[in-house]
């Protein structure tokens, strides 16, 4: 029999630890329409959680037109200042700083994997009260290629020294979901951000939640003890 | 055998025809703020459709609190300034203008029945090009209660003069499958309120379409045909 290994848990942030999906798409549907592109908005919310990169290629490809790579730059910047006249609102999810203290306090290895920047994911990290100088942060600068690749997954398990094959991400978006299959870890869906359970649930999640909260509330189903 | 009825399309207006589910949400997440009650969105977003009054009533259920008549006519004034603020820019969803064209162009009876009242109806009916004195438009306004009773629906069946039993409700949003169950229609869900497929049918829906020009492209499927 082979050694039981330690579970740990590697968390996407925005829709997962706080509640900043619904910010992302407002500021995105803003973004494209002063750059005169219409996209139905529910559109912008199946997708957010992919790395923008592959996101502008699926927005491309859904309204038939080409991105210029200067259009691509005016929307990276739009999306930036619609989302920054509401991100000093964000709140962290119920329950996001109590879970990640139970972790902390019984030695359960955690870290946080975004597809977002650094500078965009610094000034979240710091309303939920982590230091990415305490703690492991992986954002899309550290890797080559963000979610559903499972490259960011994979970079925070190794830094944790942790085996991926034992650990569970922790995300809100089928995105997450696939690339905890692709990495072959196991999936724990929420639904904070906005996906139906059976969407989170067929993309591979072994397990749902409302939200931290309600996670930290069933602990134990989950391997979460020392 | 019974006659075969000729069937009917009774339609949600929010999330349904118009692109402004995602409007409401972010309305109602401000105004809540600003009266300091923190929800997550995603429960707001969940609780979209129903009537104002339900709406409230399960947010105060769900945030352990009670809400005085004053906050909650604050509250719908605030929900009324911030989406009065983004209301201009709403679209209708893409094909909803063909679809209700297609319908009156082959004599197939068509209603729009929504929770909203007719003072933030009105502008959106405008933008899809309805005249609430051509086309039959039920609000608010005119029903006792709101979805998921099936009250609007029944009542726009019988302004159509048609049979309840064999109309369809058209709908995004889960209150919309549930109240076409109570009227004994059948239900028709789209994607486009950003609502998952099984959340659809797990609540009735026995067809769903991405948005009224998927259903439009498939309208065979459903009887749309005279």
């Amino acid at each position: 029999m082979q050694a039981r290994q330690q579970t740990s848990f590697l968390f996407d942030l925005d829709g997962t630890l706080v509640d900043s999906v619904y910010d992302h798409v407002i500021a995105w549907h803003d973004a494209l329409q002063e750059e005169g592109i219409q996209v139905s908005i529910w559109r912008l919310h199946r997708k957010i959680g992919m790395s923008g990169g592959l996101f502008t290629k699926a927005l491309a490809r859904e309204t038939g037109k080409e991105f210029e790579p200067d259009v691509l730059e005016r929307l990276r910047k739009l999306h930036a200042k619609y989302y920054g006249l509401r991100s000093p609102r964000t709140a962290p999810l119920p329950g996001a700083k109590e879970l990640l203290a139970y972790l902390s306090d019984n030695d359960i290895p955690w870290a946080i994997a975004t597809s977002g920047r650094i500078e965009t994911a610094g000034p979240v990290l710091k309303i939920l009260g982590v230091n990415p100088e305490k703690n492991v942060v992986i954002t899309r600068d550290l890797v080559r290629y963000a979610k559903p690749d499972p490259d960011l997954f994979l970079a925070a398990a190794e830094k944790l020294d942790v085996d991926i094959g034992s650990a569970c991400v922790v995300g809100d978006s089928i995105w997450d979901m696939l690339a905890a299959q692709r990495a072959r870890a196991l999936g724990i869906g929420y639904l904070s951000g906005g996906y139906g359970t059976e969407e989170l649930e067929r993309s591979g999640a072994y397990r749902v939640y409302e939200d931290p909260a309600d996670m930290l509330a069933h602990i134990d189903e989950v391997g979460g003890r020392r």
